[in-house]
């Protein structure tokens, strides 16, 4: 999907929401566990709830990987269900030598047909480079995550700024605003005025919402760009927000009031 | 696997080679592909060539999700297929956010039984303490990679040393040598003096000897401890010494020219 096709969709929807497909064999409606294929189950009700009210969909891979075969079958169910209109992100976090991250392209962008791959940036250049190339397709690189350990490494002084900041700073030559985006977590609402400073035209996909506690109103007024910019995810508050049988009528309520708030967001800060 | 364990197999078998697992289709003899499972035949074939010359296995995931869901199937059968006395390392690189990690934990240690899993640092302790707490099973985290990019950051001057040095020193309380391993590739080989002031105890995985260069005799001389200490991987080298129908005698050759070196290098370094 081209950035201008996904600003449309923002446009059309009132929505910057990407929905985090996470499904926890431990958390999922007790009723689903009966039934052959539980996480594709839900996770079409899941989709089924919430297509109308958000741009992107975001399966993470450790839960999938989890179940094993059954895990990659659903995944794969779950993708082909997912509407074209909709970005596709899978959240993977990988990153190696490059003859092994062009395999990792291979099978995320060729082999399951994601629009979107998350992208881990210890190993420098050539463990990223590879997952460009694909048209249509993105990169996006961890740069400040949403958890309490992104303390430990990506906020340590370098001789130029902070680590996350060097690698916001060094990653904009190796892609471009039309193929990467940045993971930049909601918890950290207040530096979203200078990371926008540095990179001021790329998407920003924002975990942390909901669950880890950030800040929808903050990151929007600092983040929002001309074409929006902001991919903001939830996926425990939505997908949990019942474990009855009612959980995907209170899985809509809850992204239902997220989309408007965005709505609400997008009138005040796209053309401020 | 306990690290006691593993010091005996290296002494018994006076080697410290792992054989990273790495299948590529396009690299594959020609009369294996006519096969129903080409993959699993190739890795059952180099491991009846080399598990008495080698102590470990390393299947980098990227070539078997590549595959799609026969890839899978075919890592599980590789994984089957090794011998109990071989430390197995699923080289993976992956790490998120704890009730992710967890997850991939899950996958890597109970679904899959490896014995060791490698972990990508930059999000920081939560995102790796959930690898930890599983009885025999390890994390071989990230530190210094063999790859050229491993300049973009690893490299970075930090308040306290460069963020290689930061990654060693901040998860040494994370885990210990009984659970923790750490990267540290071999095209760095004059830092490996330096690395063992910082952690004296650790096992070290090193790859990029071989089809990377990497320099066998000086990370021996520099890297080995008391107990070895050392996991020297060769992928390509081994796995594609040739691409005819004799590629698992030419594999196990290049095998045994390793372990034979790696036999005298023990002789000269052990007890140094």
């Amino acid at each position: 999907m081209t950035k201008q096709a996904l600003f449309q969709q923002i446009l059309k929807k009132k929505s910057y929401l990407c929905v985090g497909l996470d499904p926890d064999l431990d958390l999922l409606p007790k009723h689903l566990l009966q039934l052959d294929d539980p996480i594709f189950s839900f996770n079409k009700a899941i989709i089924d709830a919430t297509a109308d009210l958000c741009v992107a969909y975001k399966p993470n891979l450790a839960f999938y990987e989890a179940l094993g075969i059954k895990g990659w079958i659903a995944l794969q169910k779950t993708l082909n269900y997912i509407p074209k209109s909709h970005f596709t992100i899978a959240d993977a976090k990988r990153g190696d030598i490059g003859n092994t991250s062009k395999k990792y392209a291979t099978a995320f962008f060729e082999q399951m047909n994601f629009d979107a791959i998350t992208v881990a940036p210890y190993m420098g250049v050539d463990s990223v480079q590879p997952f460009f190339g694909f048209e249509g397709k993105w990169v996006i690189l961890l740069a400040l995550t949403s958890n309490t350990g992104s303390d430990n490494f990506q906020f340590l002084n370098t001789q130029d700024g902070k680590l996350f900041e060097q690698v916001l700073l060094q990653s904009q030559s190796w892609g471009n605003p039309e193929n990467m985006m940045y993971v930049i977590g909601a918890t950290h609402p207040e530096l979203f005025e200078q990371i926008r400073k540095i990179a001021p035209n790329h998407f920003l996909l924002v975990p942390g919402i909901g669950a880890q506690g950030g800040d929808l109103t903050t990151v929007s007024k600092y983040g929002m760009n001309k074409e929006c910019g902001l991919l903001v995810n939830a996926s425990r508050a939505i997908l949990y927000a019942s474990q009855g049988e009612d959980f995907a009528v209170r899985a809509r309520a809850v992204a239902l009031a997220m989309q408007q708030e965005m709505a609400t967001l997008l009138e005040r800060y796209l053309n401020q």
